[in-house]
């Protein structure tokens, strides 16, 4: 039983299905360009409630419940959730995952959320501990923007480096084999990089891309050294939130590192918005790569069209206590392969 | 391969070895009870820092160091580092993971942590994806007091039923093997059992103690019928940060449900000041379980003076805000099974 692979990669040897997912987003998303890839679109982004915060909690669940829900499973029938947003304590997982009363792992990695989840979803899946599992990150605009920056009512304008964080949720299903109920099985999850904390020196908050990249760009090198690989042996390498000028920060470290991310390069923050929405570098947050994941790629992977892809939500470790006491931004990657697997039946 | 047992728990048929640990204190942690059973204790709280949450990072990553130290290894041969604390976007452990540089998975339990990072870092050495892995969790009272209550200057009077933020840090090293440079080399964890969140609706923020016992009687109650045991079958039940008060209830609510806890239970919280202290229902925070755990209990299992205790740190998963929004304090409490084994080597 070898899993353990170089120096921070993670094989799993019956590969984890994918067997279901769900994305709930809101107006901003739906007026960009991957609008039709979403499973459903909440134009309220109060969704009813009467805080921002019960707002996004509220999304949280409803984006596990319709992840369930498509795939025939009760919700009280996850063997365990792993998942985690932006909030302080994180109270919209916790308090989602208190509606649930299913097992419960609670994770802060920033906007690296969605890989976190999936790579210790896909763990504990493997080695035949829990299935199935639900793995989800969440962020919203509103509750965001007043804790980590400034009072909406104040209505401050962001700077050209700046992005605007997703209201968005993604919840990915995994379990230890598909079956003719489930939405996906074609898709598994066959190896994961767990990420290092990598800080060169960034520590303008509106700057976050530039804070990420050199982690990202940190992932990629050990992946591909762990698993012997280059760049082309994937069809997308996606990174999280790292927007346009982090992304093109990335291309550049990694081609000094001699990795070519030409034509393979995807990031889902500088895709999520069009660039005449006016939301400057792009998309940030971690829903953002939880509802890109989860509506634009995961269809590719389960139809083929995407063969094997390389994903890295993308996170900036920081506070805005760290911030104010002159600390810089401190990033760190995870990334996890999806696979298209022909088959389907374990 | 049989790992799921029952509706929450997990076998770890490899059974990891507890193979080193360190906790550090500070000034009223060395003053109560269990003050000669800490590896270090530094009186100046501000651990030589210009802020408070500097000087908690250093506590966290000088407790991870002094653990390494101590088992003779580097700190750099840490195939991961699992943990978290209880500041805002777990600044602490990001910062301490970026000087370690090491594969990294910030955790929040709020002060569940540090038996979610034993969990999770026992599922990656059994099922052999990592070892040695670093399984830590930090708390500082200062801090913890200006973000969760009210700025120190004030001066404010604790109510009878609080408890006081241990300032403290504690690190479990887990490896696949024991070798002779190890300090320990007879303890084992065996399994263990994920929580889920339970909220019985109290809603004071200085009884935390009544808030968190619905979820330690939860998963004490889950945990004995997964494994078909009986409290007995334990020479401790360790509760995390109850406090008198909440190892009040504890008991009474598994009483109600045919458990008894009398003569097995030991709550942290209620052991590690002394009354005359005068900190009211005892001490709390992720650090306190986690230098009890280090400084009292390990020795006791590698002399084999406890055979088998069940350790279960307790968290409370609100946040300020969601207080503010008049939620109310939803808890959790995630187990793990510590045993007392002969031999040694693997």
């Amino acid at each position: 039983m070898k899993r353990q692979i170089g120096q921070q990669t993670l094989l799993f040897e019956n590969r984890p299905y994918v067997i279901g997912s769900a994305g709930i987003v809101s107006k901003s998303e739906s007026e960009g360009p991957l609008a039709e890839s979403f499973d459903r679109i909440e134009p309220d982004d109060t969704f009813g409630q009467d805080s921002f915060e019960k707002a996004e909690r509220t999304l949280y669940l409803e984006t596990i419940r319709l992840a369930c829900q498509k795939s025939g499973l009760q919700p009280k029938k996850l063997s365990a959730l792993l998942g985690g947003d932006l909030l302080n304590q994180l109270i919209t997982s916790n308090y989602a995952a208190r509606e649930l009363g299913v097992p419960y792992l609670g994770l802060y990695g920033a906007c690296s959320t969605m890989s976190e989840s999936l790579l210790l979803g896909s763990v504990l899946v493997d080695a035949g501990f829990r299935s199935p599992v639900a793995c989800v990150a969440c962020s919203h605009f509103s509750t965001a923007e007043r804790q980590y920056r400034y009072p909406l009512e104040m209505g401050t304008t962001a700077p050209p480096t700046a992005q605007r964080t997703v209201t968005g949720a993604g919840c990915v299903l995994l379990a230890d084999r598909a079956d003719s109920d489930s939405r996906y099985s074609h898709i598994r999850i066959s190896s994961a990089t767990i990420g290092t904390v990598i800080d060169l020196g960034i520590n303008d908050i509106a700057n976050m891309g530039a804070a990420m990249a050199p982690a990202a760009c940190d992932t990629i090198q050990k992946h591909l050294k762990d698993m012997n690989r280059k760049s082309s042996d994937y069809d997308r390498i996606v990174t999280g939130d790292l927007g346009t000028l982090g992304s093109e920060l990335l291309c550049k470290l990694c081609s000094q590192n001699g990795i070519s991310l030409s034509n393979v390069h995807m990031d889902c923050g500088a895709s999520i918005y069009s660039p005449e929405q006016g939301y400057n570098c792009g998309g940030s947050g971690c829903g953002c790569s939880a509802v890109v994941l989860t509506g634009h790629l995961l269809p590719q992977l389960e139809s083929g069209a995407l063969k094997r892809i390389l994903f890295l939500a993308t996170g900036a470790l920081m506070s805005p206590t760290s911030c104010q006491q002159g600390e810089s931004i401190p990033g760190i990657a995870h990334a996890v392969v999806l696979e298209h697997a022909e088959g389907g039946e374990a």
